[in-house]
């Protein structure tokens, strides 16, 4: 479905065959796990037991004598370290935090800590000297959630580390000002003036909101295979969202020039935002200095579990305050993320995506960063949007209800615009939010009726928003030409969704050129320019901007070609749809001048640098129906659709695969996904078997709805795909819950035992 | 030495670490041969054991049903085979000799042309099957030097080879016009009037000399290894000396885009000139495309020696004419090269270079290149000029004799100068000819005495001059900067002599940043811009020139990147010795620039496609004392120097090395390296024991004085250094034994046997 005319495109939009498809298929990709380097060495991770205890002593010479032990390390053998000790001040540099999560210091601050790492000529044996490694805590009180973290008295993880500036209206008792505390940092947005907003509105709703950590759950558990070599090179293989990430945090922790480090981009069985930092590069790194041979790591999924970090689990306060005509005026939320063991929750993002689907004249969000005694959260695709979405999208669904309205129309009738300020100030550009809602009502699932549930199930319909703000950042890109017109292109950004297929049908529109004849390639550090990561939905805008930059310089070079070919004024010679048009008529193909290149000064290459900051904000809003079990609690979700705005779709089918993967993700956080504490603050759940992700078999088959309102920053209008999907699932099922039975569930995941214990109450 | 005021340079002239050389000192550097790939097959090739031989029948049968044995093929399997049988026209692609050189067709053409290919699961297997293939063949009567293929009568090579436009004056009876022939092409030079300039002349001298086929003997056989992906991609590993070429030739070949074949330069275990055209590495592609899996194959030292091209053996006639005062006035000369089995020898530089150290003012060469049955000749340092200039420098010697002149003196007074026209009519740029001679003759050598030999050998002294014109062409470089203002710099130039660290200081040099900021890497054909092979004296001067415009490409990008920072425009911004200086004194380091990159747009990538067209011609004056056994005819070198216009020696040390290892080549030339063939065209000394190079114990430590005479056309006047040096010695040897024996030796090379006859004769 598309709302405005498209333009005519020759690749754009069309879904040709991804070149990395036989390879994955064939089992013939290289992942972090099929490295095999002569005389590698395995190393093994010493995990903590406890989630907070202080380390009195390590004693490792009895792993060090075990015959085949190579190497045993700790914090201690890590550069720099003395400076990180317990150094936990808010300024310290974030690459102290990661030293200190490769190997803790002085504390232990989660279970899953690593200690000390051991490296051995095999496996087994490496994971043998692990029980051998002696270590002796004294054991501290957890600190296990927010408000555990915020209370008066609270066991203080970082001695040191303060929340200054704390001016804190909705939590009380903290430890703001020169107290130390739990807090990381606050943010604060304020629009408008709330207090007279509120005054304004007719209605006020307001509720607390609760969602548990959710792992990213990609199929392939962290690896990082290290080899420094004798000429002070340091290599890495790592399967990573950003290789230059990795790169730059390993050289500043270690203390090495970047351009001696090369990070070897492996292919990547998802990422989801939790591979974009290195765990055990840098002790492989280390172990690999000492011993002189390749060192490979690899986890296990409970240490991926325990050891790698999840999206927060949240606590969010909400209030709204709308007129009985259905307009927003106000809305006041406080929202506390945990970070695990060290700063850094994504509640900024959360705060900032929260209300972005609307107009609202005043709001003030109070936005806490909390430490816990877990592991350190990471992103998790649209880090924060959902949760915050969640709280926000259940008061509008509330509020829908108590003015009886229907909750799309409602929506529709306060979406954000055209020049309408987020919570964080930043104007909308063009945006498709009231396409996304208007393509939402007229959607076959929306206009039909729900039916009764032949089993007898209670069956309910919801509905939600959600919103991204997409991201832009560096995106580097390079391309060569050879004699018979075919081109190698080179990239940075990895392969998650298709960055292959999709870059290259970037290049080949600008080229005016076939698809085929583009062979992108993602290389290593040492072979492209600075790129960030792939995540935050960037790719497609930004290394899409970066591809068809570096085409617009080949474009430019050979034009010059054309004219020493022609004798003519270069400003006489054009290009156009894959040919040079010159004075007379005259026109050579691409593939013509290819092949004249090399008498003119040889074969050429383009290169871009971007850092594009103006990418397309989107939307998305997702409609489920679900039938609720009143027996045992359990929800099934019976339909699904996706209606959401991409932008352009590059390659419709892995824009589809985006936003189907995105509700997956969205459901398994609604219904079933969440890590489960023992009071020791030792996680319950650490297996995929109890652990619970949805599967194909826990859902129907996502029907996408794909509206195409182009970014006017990008040649083809690219928004960015994959994050929004995630964001209205929450809501989306939370409400269908309700309107099945008139239950409102504020805590997230809605397990059967949870929703039981409501229906049996009712 | 350096004979004009050099600029300073901070990295230039300087001697640093090469960044390749802890990898291969200690063995870590991977060679073809170290290529070990998951289900890798070993594949061998069975070579004719005829010089000359029609193939009536190939049964593969009985090897093809050997246990382990995946495939045998032949001419019939390689893609396009049925076009180029036979079809040896003059206009015949040169890819169709490669494709008739890869696996013969209907004739075997020399002793070793491959006849079939067997992929087996092991090596040794893969060898076995090789017996158990049935050839049978109706032999045919080979042609063995130049003079029986020219000869009336003789057996044809190439039905249907005509050489037309044939005007030979000096070699009667041969096949020109319209009927086949063993003359592949005819070339001709004219300059002034030689005949007029014979009538002008006081003396004039004439003799014929020839020279044996001589293999470049690096030290690492050719390997190749293919993987043919499921995808249709083509990965080629091998040690070559251009990449490009490799993958240019396969493409064409195999009738598939460059684009989608990867050629992976292995670290190079030498090549001198015979490491540009793929042998194996077809071979290996369609036996991996058969199989589903990689092909390793690789050479024994047999092959390398039968199979692979040696430098032409050759037969010159030459003529000079000169005035009583020494004045060169005409010359005159016949070449004729064998090119073996296929077209392409090196006469036609071999004619462009014997005179290009005089100014002579009238001269006629006639260049006859010829095939044989004998491996395809090969590029072998400074390709023809050595055996050509060889005939030249004996008849200086001759006349300096003759007219009683010092023979330095007599070189210096014709030497060629600014202005001269060179055989082919290019007039020499700038050039260090006189220099060079004058600082031989300055030389601590040149002014010494020989003295008496202590063992009663007869002890001399020969010189010789050498020219090598040099190479340009297309080079490619690709350079990233990063925060911490170290940069990476790809090259496509692989590294035989020092090109990492050459290219990396003339990056360095441009950019003013230390030269361990840089850290160079040879790339494969998908990660950089087309470059021409490491060859022809052409890198440091052509890819030379590529790093230094990437420089400047970055350099005028960072100029931008200060303005926008500074708020100015980019006009008011420099670039100067690694530092932006802008208005009100405004400056940052690289380094500072680099590290506020992200903010104003990302880092950077510089890049430069060159295809430089005036390479700086350069000169070798050697010098050198033998002493020769009256009993065994053997002859010692007892001191060696070698004096060299290099232009700018941007390595000195390499620049040294380089001279050395010319030197040692053309010693081996001079006196023991020969291919000897049995009468039926079989090498009888296919083996290093057999083939004798001379080894550390047979030569001197070489004295090497390098003249600066700066090229123009080069930033920082490079003129290239690796060719040049092996021309001098022939003649030098040879005019020394002379000077010890009164022996002319006009037949190289002049082993103890020739040489003992000759003596003997007295």
């Amino acid at each position: 479905m598309t709302t405005e005319t498209k333009p005519t495109f020759n690749v754009v939009g069309t879904r040709p065959i991804r070149p990395d498809g036989v390879d994955k298929v064939t089992g013939r990709a290289n992942y972090g796990a099929d490295i095999a380097l002569p005389g590698m060495l395995y190393g093994r991770i010493l995990r903590s037991p406890h989630a907070h205890a202080r380390i009195l002593g390590i004693d490792t010479s009895r792993a060090e004598a075990l015959d085949g032990v190579r190497c045993v390390i700790t914090h201690d053998d890590l550069p720099g370290a003395s400076d990180a000790i317990l150094d936990f001040g808010e300024s310290v540099s974030p690459y102290k935090w990661v030293l200190e999560q490769t190997f803790a210091s002085e504390k232990v601050l989660f279970q899953g800590h690593p200690v000390a790492g051991v490296c051995a000529t095999d496996p087994h044996l490496a994971e043998d000297a692990l029980s051998l490694i002696e270590v002796e805590y004294e054991v501290l009180p957890p600190v296990l959630t927010v408000h555990d973290a915020m209370a008066e008295g609270a066991p203080i993880l970082h001695e040191g580390m303060k929340t200054v500036e704390m001016v804190a209206r909705f939590v009380p008792g903290d430890g703001r000002g020169e107290r130390d505390s739990n807090i990381a940092s606050q943010l604060e947005f304020e629009k408008g003036d709330p207090a007279a907003g509120f005054e304004e509105a007719d209605i006020i709703l307001e509720g607390e909101y609760d969602t548990a950590a959710a792992h990213q759950g990609y199929i392939e558990p962290q690896t990082g295979t290290a080899y420094w070599a004798p000429d002070g090179t340091l290599t890495i293989w790592t399967s990573s969202q950003g290789p230059f990430a990795i790169r730059d945090t390993v050289a500043h922790m270690l203390g090495i020039p970047m351009a001696s480090v090369k990070v070897v981009p492996m292919e990547i069985g998802g990422g989801f935002g939790g591979k974009t930092k290195p765990y055990m590069e840098p002790a492989a790194a280390v172990m690999s200095k000492l011993t002189g041979r390749p060192v490979k790591m690899y986890m296990n999924r409970e240490e991926v579990l325990i050891g790698t970090g999840p999206t927060s689990a949240t606590y969010v306060r909400c209030k709204i305050g709308a007129r009985n005509d259905g307009t927003l005026v106000a809305a006041e939320a406080t929202l506390a993320y945990e970070a695990g063991a060290f700063p850094g929750s994504p509640v900024g993002a959360g705060a900032s995506c929260m209300l972005s689907n609307y107009e609202v004249p005043n709001l003030y969000i109070n936005a806490l960063d909390v430490v816990t005694n877990k592991p350190k959260a990471h992103a998790y695709r649209a880090p924060g949007s959902p949760q915050a979405t969640f709280a926000v999208e259940s008061l509008i669904d509330e509020l829908a209800e108590r003015l009886e309205r229907d909750p799309m129309e409602l929506r529709a009738q306060n979406a954000a615009h055209e020049g309408t300020r987020r919570a964080d100030g930043v104007p909308m550009p063009q945006i498709g939010a009231v396409e996304t809602m208007q393509a939402a009502i007229d959607s076959p699932h929306y206009r039909s009726e729900i039916g009764i549930d032949e089993d007898g199930r209670l069956v309910g319909r919801g509905v939600s928003m959600g919103f991204w703000h997409n991201a832009g950042g560096e995106s580097s890109a390079y391309a060569m030409t050879s004699a018979d017109g075919t081109v190698n292109l080179s990239v940075g950004s990895v392969d998650i969704g298709g960055q292959r297929a999709g870059l290259a049908m970037q290049f080949a529109e600008t080229m005016g050129i076939d698809y085929e004849r583009v062979r992108p390639q993602v290389v290593d550090t040492d072979q492209i320019g600075y790129t960030n990561v792939t995540g935050g939905s960037r790719v497609s805008y930004a290394s899409g901007l970066a591809v068809h930059e570096a085409a617009l310089d080949m474009q430019e070079q050979l034009r010059q070609r054309a004219a020493l070919i022609w004798d003519c004024d270069v400003d006489a010679v054009s290009y156009e749809d894959g040919a040079l048009n010159g004075p007379d008529s005259q026109q050579m193909s691409f593939d013509e001048v290819c092949g004249r290149l090399q008498r003119t000064g040889g074969q050429i290459q383009g290169a871009a640098d971007v850092s594009p900051s103006r990418p397309g904000p989107a939307f998305g809003c997702h409609i489920v129906d679900v039938a609720v079990d009143r027996d045992t609690g359990k929800v099934d979700i019976l339909r699904y659709s996706a209606v959401q705005d991409v932008g352009t779709a590059i390659h419709p089918a892995y824009v589809e695969g985006q936003v189907q993967g995105g509700v997956a993700q969205g459901a398994g956080m609604a219904l079933t996904e969440e890590y489960v504490y023992s009071p020791e603050g030792r996680m319950a759940n650490a297996s995929l078997l109890d652990y619970r992700m949805p599967t194909s078999l826990d859902l129907p088959e996502i029907e996408t709805i794909l509206v195409e309102v182009p970014n006017p920053s990008h040649p083809y209008g690219v928004r960015g795909v994959g994050e929004v999907p995630i964001v209205p699932p929450l809501a989306a099922i939370a409400n269908a819950i309700y309107d099945a039975t008139g239950i409102r569930m504020n805590s997230l995941p809605v397990s059967p035992t949870k929703l039981l214990d409501r229906l049996l109450e009712e």
